[in-house]
């Protein structure tokens, strides 16, 4: 992803936020990289205009499922278990299909302020390479710079729900072996971080995990240096279901088979208890916190401004389309700001706008061991770079500018974007796809998949509401 | 506002949401009203084409005040009581300023699915007929239905803190009799129902009212049929106020007092008692349910499933853009659907994207008494009609279109609206007011509004703390 600018970009008068104000500065890129911050400007570099222009880091997608994106709008009010019953009914995608729904995640992304972002892909049965290929490909086209964790498991759907007696979904599960040999070949097929594409290895969850897939894909991972990801205590019934599988906290059997680190980073995470906060801290992973998702889905508010005070590692993640239900991270980021304020009367400890966007971008950096490359603008960092037209109408007035874009409601506010020094979007517009295109092609095909929707299967639904208590 | 259409128009193949699905049909509107819902089209109307259009009534934006448009996004995050000690620093407006932020208060109701407003009005202190009339005029430009409702008080700020003992903000109070002179002459000069400008009996809350405003209020509303608003128990701090200053129940207070009833909508109501409910439910007072307002002020949630389960009808508001950061009626709709799933795990309480239409619509309604004349597309009713177009970007692909809508990321997809039959936007444009020119002006205007942010005063701050226990 280097080679696309050989020559230095600068742009002048950008409005950079500062921890107590902001500042108004030249930046430089070259080679992929910020150059220089300041007044420094070498006298080569082509010149953008950033007058009222905000600049903030590329923020990170940090947990999304592009394939839910043809069914978002369509699953009603339902709790995870129940959800994820309709939503294993609906037809499988093509590896076409696949293609067009990482495009459309790819500019979603893209055009609310994200530059980098975590696909935990679901795979289409019998087709799951075909599935990594489709998803890699929008993903080189569009630019961002994608994580790519094929959702797999080897234990089958009804183990996820404690009491183990739900029903399976057809063809889910594939031996262990067979799975560490799928991640193997996506491995050496698509892992390339030199252009911006990162194999991660992603079990599903411990609720449908062996200890042995752990374990195969702790050694994939130390032996690419791959980043690890994995649904964690999402639900109630998730943080039953670790007490009935491992006698106590999944958290630290997680740790025990070695899977927490660095380079690991855990969805939801609302589910925690407060010894799980400080081994989280201790082995520096992650949580992703999907606010929209857990109010959609009812599974709770993550407590994040506990986990921070931890030292936890918090980042921000938009989560599948299908429980969103849309692909907005600065929505996302909003969310993530504004709805722990109901958690504690103690004020001073709430999320600042400033905070907010440092969890989405450097959080979310540090949740994929790239803290030292991306996160915040800083020289010698990859210029992954966003400017906001502060002219924009849903960003008027000129109040506090990261006020209004973390707590309004912004539309159609990014005006550029580089990924690695590479211009992703220009004046509003994508520059390495045709919308229109795509918006063409999603409905033309969305009519063959679009069906009346399942129903809850019977005896997942008695199961989970004896579970519940309910 | 009936005699701007007076030949009838028909919309052709418009799709409609029906509890259990969608039917496609035509709809004939005349002289202001629906005339037609199904296939008796009347041969002399205009044609409009409503293929790939849904068509919902118009939503009610059932609280909010509109010079806080100004100062979007500026405010730090901060707990209600210290919030208002910064707002109420702000430089007070210009006649020409507070039009021009219900202007675009309106312009954003509008092209966010709603055609009613209710501004609860903060007055700029000597000014206020002033104030109101430069509001009225924006809303008759715009063509939505507004109930303007002037926010008043007779007690001191420092009273609206429990302990009494806080600072007040200058030239704030005004005796109850010039208050009530006050809202006589609004009365007299701008309520006019037949054109769409309802003036309202607002006090700001029970914190800063005495009961003789109150009562003065409940008689100015006897004489001229006017709608009750007023705020209600929207903090923790409020709730201890209450016992502090009655001993007990605000709600059962006001009800004593007379101002509860059919016409009476209460914003917020996050603090009420059990005992309250039966209270409001009895005497079919509406709960105005702001969540977005309530989460960035911390407030808490409003336990709005709860109140439905009652018999309390709920509506829904932005609250004003200080506390939102915004004025899209459409966000405030999502978050006061997807909210509620935090707070019980029974998710057949849970409200679908229906219920959320129907608390948005049709509760608002029932919260000014019009149930009977809006919330609904039903034959004989005001044409208060917004379509919305399924091929907009983030509307795809057609799913479940209300659900998309709903609990999506809506951007642009108002295509029509029509106001009494009177069309205010076409082809996602507004045709009332032109919104470049307003763009404008806000820029030109903001500047000489906009300073550094005031600080709490600390005298207020430690009280505040002290009646929190922080």
């Amino acid at each position: 992803m280097t080679d696309h600018f050989p020559s230095p970009i600068a742009i002048r008068n950008l409005i950079l936020p500062t921890p107590r104000g902001y500042e108004t500065t030249d930046l430089t890129m070259a080679q992929g990289r910020i150059m220089a911050l300041g007044k420094h400007i070498p006298t080569a570099a082509t010149w953008i205009d950033g007058t009222g222009k905000l600049g903030l880091p590329g923020l990170v997608n940090a947990h999304t499922h592009s394939p839910e994106m043809w069914y978002r709008g369509l699953i009603p009010p339902l709790p995870l278990e129940l959800w994820l019953n309709i939503l294993y009914q609906l037809p499988p995608l093509t590896p076409e299909q696949v293609y067009l729904s990482a495009l459309w995640t790819a500019a979603e992304t893209l055009l609310s302020g994200g530059t980098t972002v975590v696909d935990h892909l679901i795979l289409t049965p019998g087709q799951e390479l075909e599935t990594i290929a489709a998803a890699v490909r929008a993903y080189r086209e569009t630019g961002i710079r994608a994580f790519v964790g094929p959702l797999v498991q080897d234990r089958p759907f009804k183990e996820g729900v404690p009491g183990g007696t739900g029903v399976s979904a057809p063809g889910e599960v594939m031996d262990t072996k067979a799975v560490l040999a799928l991640l193997q070949a996506a491995v050496d097929q698509f892992h390339c971080p030199a252009e911006g594409i990162y194999i991660m290895v992603a079990p599903t969850g411990f609720q449908q995990v062996s200890d042995a897939l752990f374990e195969g894909c702790c050694a994939l991972s130390e032996r690419h240096q791959l980043r690890r990801h994995t649904h964690l205590l999402e639900t109630k019934a998730q943080s039953l279901l670790a007490q009935e599988k491992y006698g106590g906290s999944a958290v630290a059997h997680l740790n025990e088979l070695g899977f927490l680190g660095a380079q690991t980073s855990l969805a939801h995470g609302v589910w925690l208890q407060e010894d799980d906060w400080s081994i989280l801290a201790r082995t520096q992973s992650t949580v992703v916190h999907n606010p929209l998702s857990n109010l959609r889905l009812g599974s709770g508010i993550a407590p994040i401004l506990a986990y921070r005070q931890a030292g936890v590692n918090v980042a921000i993640g938009c989560d599948g389309a299908c429980s969103n239900d849309g692909q907005d991270l600065l929505e996302a980021v909003k969310l993530g700001a504004l709805l722990h304020n109901t958690t504690t009367f103690e004020y001073r400890h709430w999320l600042t706008p400033y905070n907010a966007i440092d969890m989405a971008a450097l959080g979310g950096a540090k949740g994929l061991a790239m803290a030292d490359q991306l996160g915040t603008l800083a020289v010698g960092k990859q210029a992954d770079l966003v400017l906001y037209d502060l002219n924009q109408a849903s960003l008027l007035p000129h109040t506090d500018p990261l006020g209004l874009l973390v707590r309004g409601r912004p539309s159609q506010v990014v005006h550029s974007a580089w990924v690695s020094g590479r211009q992703v979007i220009a004046q509003g517009q994508l520059t390495t796809i045709d919308l229109t295109t795509l918006h063409q092609a999603l409905r033309d095909q969305a009519p063959a998949l679009i069906r009346p929707v399942a129903t809850v299967e019977p005896a997942l639904e008695a199961q989970y509401r004896a579970v519940m208590g309910l």
